[in-house]
């Protein structure tokens, strides 16, 4: 970047919701992404929710002019389902999964079964600026009131932040786009902001366009769950761009685009939730200005106690679960032994006459394995759980103590 | 560091084998472990395998008065074994789980359900030397000639590669101290070293004392299980203490110690391991000696081809068994259908007598049933490993791609 004083870098962001044999119209809708990508040339588009391989494997081929770099993130059952397209080479990647997401006997959600991660490729702007984009996605938050999933989310926001922190060190500009499931005033999302230093595009832009307050999931877009909004009449924000520079470079936010419902000329929208589109202007600054890896802000103190006391509720309610779950595990194996013993005392002879019709007895002692197994993995689904849960906590306490000691 | 030419750091390392009700005489060891380092007083011990978190607090309260920072790693069902006590300040921290690790069905190797993970807590040594020390242990061998688990290996030491560049960049030295599961010249460990530029404490080591050829599983250990060494009647090398500096520093190692059997004046080891002791001299350099992430080493490309070869072994096996598992799955939900027109058929009347006795046809349910549930379980597993398998087989094709690339 020396002699060429600043970077124009334009980012796409779309949770795309290609979800095979579910998504309506995925197909159309995903030729029409890879389309607008074409046209648009954008320098680096990050996508959630392609869970297929084909339409990343579509998009590529797609996309393989404009942007000659891409990579798909794989993990879990049905894959991560982030993507990214690049302009400028990708020299390196990295996948963190989150370490807690939701539950496997929760299929209705099906969050655990994607394995969400945050996939970092690392790739180079320009001549010398080190960039590091973050594609990912959080696990969804079905009920805002009773919302089961938010020690999950914020383990995930925390862990994300922490992540950040360790792994930008030595990037010059820090990218993030994704489909956070948080609101912008969320504990989670003031966590992952104060901790990493991460600015919000929305917030920064000089100028913005697109749907009010920057929603991004809005009840105009015709694939919405429209009772899903109804709290909410002007649609929610919950896909962001955040950024920083971390050395001697500084970003700022020119401009700010949402879509608004459909593509231009088409009938439907690119997805149930709207693109962010940024423009972003990164110069070099004659000094380094310093690592700002946290930052001093004394609200942070705050905001990390705030979360941990939502972990904790997590935490103690993950206690109850493993202790149920597993006070069943030892009632069915306390059943099946006292049935062995009864089939055994009845083998040898002690009891004249047969105590159960035999069906019966069967069915019991087949319920009875049944839970143990069920129970028994359970518990340790559940028993996982406490420990990351009091990981966070242990971790969460240390940066307390650390803000508190600082001056 | 300024002004103080040179830091001198002592670092402890064991695997400590502490498995509650199984590893032999536990507590005298743990407390064997917790008196040497007090009366040695190191700056830094890593230890892994202590499974018990009241091993941990004992050792920690223990421990308070040298080495006042300390923390303990939580992951997986049993933990991660991993913990830190340290003389200097520990900043931060972060817990990475590495993606495969076994299977949950051998459960009498039990790796599965360790959560095997690398562990890194962030210091400050002496004034402004930023140190990153990593404590971690891979998945075991448990048949050096047909060795089942050599892929998760790879892809763990892949990983933790991975984890250390992008983890590394900002700090002066990093620091590895860990139960690796590799002799020095398998594959998995010339990977991770040829693609971080780490170092080998013994290789390097000035002065070396202890068990032959810096062997840490030898036959002499009480608590080694001698056939496993019968092809190696010197022991084996399998716990090593690799470092490297990233920026203005170089990094010596002095001397470097193994323990030798039976502490000194008792009559039990400390563990089945030895204990390796590494003594660094930190010393800050006129000019930065710029980052060295990786080696230019032209070996390197044939080091990650001899690995993707491997990984591509295990993930046509992995393949092979996702798609016997799914078929399995397949057959017993056919049999449940069979059965359940068969239940249909007779209740409607369609057939005048009943086809086969009451409990042998319930019997045969239930267990096209517990097939049903386990093949999905296995399904599901494999096609998560296939899912990391392939990943880190497309990791590593870029690494090589850019690798060839390269002048």
């Amino acid at each position: 970047m020396e002699g060429e004083p600043t970077l124009r870098l334009r980012i796409f962001d779309l949770n795309c919701w290609a979800i095979r044999y579910l998504s309506k119209r995925r197909q159309e809708r995903v030729r029409l992404i890879g389309d607008t990508l074409c046209q648009q040339g954008f320098d680096l588009a990050l996508l959630q929710e392609v869970w297929s391989e084909q339409d990343y494997s579509d998009l590529k081929v797609k996309l393989a002019g404009s942007y000659p770099f891409s990579h798909y993130f794989r993990s879990g059952v049905i894959g991560s389902g982030l993507c990214v397209f690049s302009r400028f080479p990708i020299l390196d990647t990295l996948l963190y999964q989150y370490s807690l997401n939701g539950y496997p006997y929760m299929l209705q959600h099906g969050d655990w079964f994607c394995g969400k991660s945050v996939g970092l490729p690392g790739s180079r702007a320009g001549v010398t600026a080190p960039l590091l984009s973050l594609s990912l996605q959080l696990h969804a938050e079905y009920c805002r009131d009773k919302d089961a999933y938010l020690p999950h989310r914020l383990v995930q926001a925390w862990e994300l932040a922490q992540f950040i922190r360790h792994t930008s060190k030595a990037a010059d500009v820090v990218l993030l786009g994704g489909d956070l499931n948080m609101h912008p005033e969320d504990v989670g999302i003031r966590l992952l902001r104060g901790w990493t230093g991460l600015r919000d595009a929305f917030a920064e832009a000089t100028r913005f366009e697109g749907c009010k307050n920057g929603c991004t999931l809005v009840p105009d877009n015709c694939f919405t769950d429209k009772s899903e909004l109804l709290p909410f009449p002007l649609g929610i924000r919950i896909d962001y761009i955040l950024y920083k520079a971390i050395s001697s470079f500084t970003v700022k936010c020119e401009e700010l685009k949402t879509t608004t419902g459909p593509a231009p000329g088409m009938d439907i929208p690119f997805s149930d939730h709207e693109a962010v589109m940024a423009t972003l202007h990164i110069q070099r600054q004659g000094q380094p200005a310093g690592a700002t890896l946290g930052t001093a802000d004394p609200a942070l103190a705050d905001v990390v106690t705030e979360a941990r006391t939502e972990v904790g509720v997590g935490l103690r309610a993950a206690q109850r679960q493993r202790y149920s779950s597993g006070r069943m595990a030892v009632l069915a194996l306390l059943l099946l032994l006292l049935q062995a013993a009864a089939a055994l005392g009845t083998l040898a002879g002690l009891g004249t006459e047969q105590p159960f019709p035999k069906l019966s007895f069967c069915l019991l002692a087949f319920l009875a394995l049944g839970v143990l197994v069920l129970a028994t993995g359970l518990h340790l689904f559940h028993t996982m759980e406490v420990k990351m849960l009091h990981g966070t906590d242990d971790q969460m306490w240390m940066v307390l103590r650390a803000l508190q000691e600082r001056p």
